[in-house]
């Protein structure tokens, strides 16, 4: 999508680098990184330098890629060994990592590994970048299923950052308003600061703004007080796992805007690509939810007046926090699940549709 | 209440001097500040070293008080009156600044103005102390009344800051928990962050620290959680202004954890003097809705590692912001109110009752 008129990816692949925006940086510093070597991938996975299921399962995919580009011929399959291993390590929950990492696992075996090294070097990289055009391709598809639901002149809340900077291109919960606002359409997002971490204030602003689309930050305590005054008329969230039920597991915060939702008569809508559901997990209650540190509250990291960058506490030293990252919002308060393959309701029948068009029944 | 085992009110008068908490300070520095003229009582109003309706009514009336200490015999009435003046442009939507100011006036008069400067000063200084206990035993009646609503053992949400520090002593919303927690009661507050100005971070998590009561500060987004968990069993908020239906203004969010209390099954209470119901409003559509300085989301304020004092921005310079400073509940969606003449309904009967118990109908 589009930073000051140029459209940018959130991963890339340039003269043989793997590319990421450093989205630490962000809003403040609009950067891009180009890593040359597979231990530079591995920790700007672990760093958070990517983020978000989409662009995390791209970066790995790239990264052997990488792995395969520097390899010697005479200990090919070694260093691939090597350099799966150390990106497999780096967040071992994240589902998306495993995938791009296989999808060019395969394709580097298949081409003949380190008896073919040439042909293994090409594969790999035909690979990576089919397990990012894919991604955005998918996400573009929920723009296409989702725009139709959002009508000019509505404003439209959001939470956390669903955006293309958690995917390769498009994101989730955002591609169906820019999709719309390419469409011509006219909307004013409400975006959640988002606290702790603050990646609606930081990110989905920012992202808004590269694409031209009206948007205000509030306070995440501020949804209610807009929902009730009628200046928003849609929500859509994205998600980190959907249960076989249709139970969604997002970003904190998320369940709390459903309830409200529901209770003022405004839909809600989740965006995922479909290998976002989780066919293993049968309900949101089997889901685990990571208590993160307690620091995350306690201390606000920022651009201070003078241009430098550094952190300030707004509690007392020390005080005790409850930092969970992620809630669980029931399938009954969700009006649909926007997907690559259409919207759906948010239901076990549903959630069996999804996997049905994606082949994964 | 206590800080660090010594009880203290938020207001006080001191060696011919008023003694306020310095607030924007807190949690970082516990500091209180000896005021021994009337200019400096009026800045410490305007610059919010003092909030809260019940402490800048008290503010207000030993701010008088200390204007008749200072006045001379030859010019009391013209001192008075400019003092009277000064003190009354502070913040002139306050309701309760009036009201201190108006009880100090009419002493002063009654005792004889300018003819009798020295019992006119006695009167003003009794004046002024009947605020503050005045203040102060409302608060502490409330919390009598509110401790039995709450059980051993139970999680009690609070949002923003109505604890002690709003008022002379005790507070409303917190009033009821110090109460309970005195009779023996273990509770564990959930205390809202409450963005943008992080209240319930600061002011009220060090009110509870200083008490010996537990407590976890929460991002405001995960408020939903917690209560969907059963770790909270009844909600406790403060409030700007009650309407004569039972409508609630109250620090933004607040309608937010109403809607989720109620559609999980929590009751959710509302702790206020009396003199907190504008008998002239009719309901919360009649409230106008303050709407802030946008850098207050933009930019969060607090202690850095090194233990200086900054702010740090986390939108991009210039982030459009919209930043409502209340919200208003409506009154089907509260549970109680607990004033200090007792529990009632949140509806016209029940504010009628309640305007009727304090004389005022």
């Amino acid at each position: 999508m589009l930073v000051q008129g140029i459209s940018y990816r959130t991963v890339d692949w340039e003269d043989g680098a793997v590319v990421l925006i450093d989205q630490p940086m962000l809003p403040h510093v609009f950067r891009r990184v180009k890593l040359r070597d597979v231990e530079s991938v591995a920790r700007a996975i672990t760093t958070m330098v990517v983020r978000g299921a989409g662009a995390i399962g791209a970066t790995a995919a790239y990264g052997l890629a990488l792995a395969a580009r520097l390899a010697s011929d005479q200990d090919f399959d070694v260093q691939i060994a090597q350099g799966r291993a150390r990106l497999a390590d780096t967040r071992p929950t994240a589902q998306n990592l495993f995938y791009g990492l296989d999808r060019v696992g395969s394709a580097i075996a298949q081409a003949g590994g380190g008896d073919q090294p040439g042909q293994a070097r090409a594969a790999a990289l035909i690979a990576a970048q089919a397990v990012a055009d894919e991604d955005a391709a998918w996400c573009e598809a929920i723009g296409r299923h989702g725009a139709p639901l959002l009508e000019d002149g509505w404003g439209v809340a959001t939470h956390c950052n669903a955006g293309w900077l958690a995917f390769v291109d498009w994101g989730s919960a955002l591609s169906p308003v820019y999709a719309a606002a390419r469409a011509g359409r006219s909307l004013h997002v409400f975006v959640d600061e988002t606290r702790p971490r603050g990646q609606g204030a930081r990110l989905t602003a920012w992202e808004l703004a590269g694409e031209g689309i009206a948007h205000s930050v509030i306070a995440d305590n501020a949804f209610a007080h807009y929902a009730r005054a009628g200046a928003i008329q849609a929500v859509i969230v994205g998600s980190d796992r959907v249960a076989r039920n249709g139970d969604v597991a997002n970003k904190i915060g998320t369940c709390g805007r459903a309830i409200i939702a529901r209770h003022v008569g405004i839909p809600f809508y989740v965006a995922l690509p479909s290998s976002t559901i989780d066919a293993d997990c049968p309900n949101g209650g089997a889901i685990p939810i990571e208590e993160r540190d307690g620091d995350e509250v306690r201390w606000t990291w920022g651009e201070t007046d003078g241009g430098e960058f550094s952190r300030v506490r707004t509690t007392y030293a020390d005080c005790p926090v409850k930092n969970p990252a992620f809630d669980v919002t029931p399938a009954d308060l969700v009006d649909g699940l926007i997907t690559e393959h259409g919207v759906f309701p948010a239901s076990s029948e549903g959630v069996r549709r999804i996997l049905e068009a994606a082949g994964r029944l």
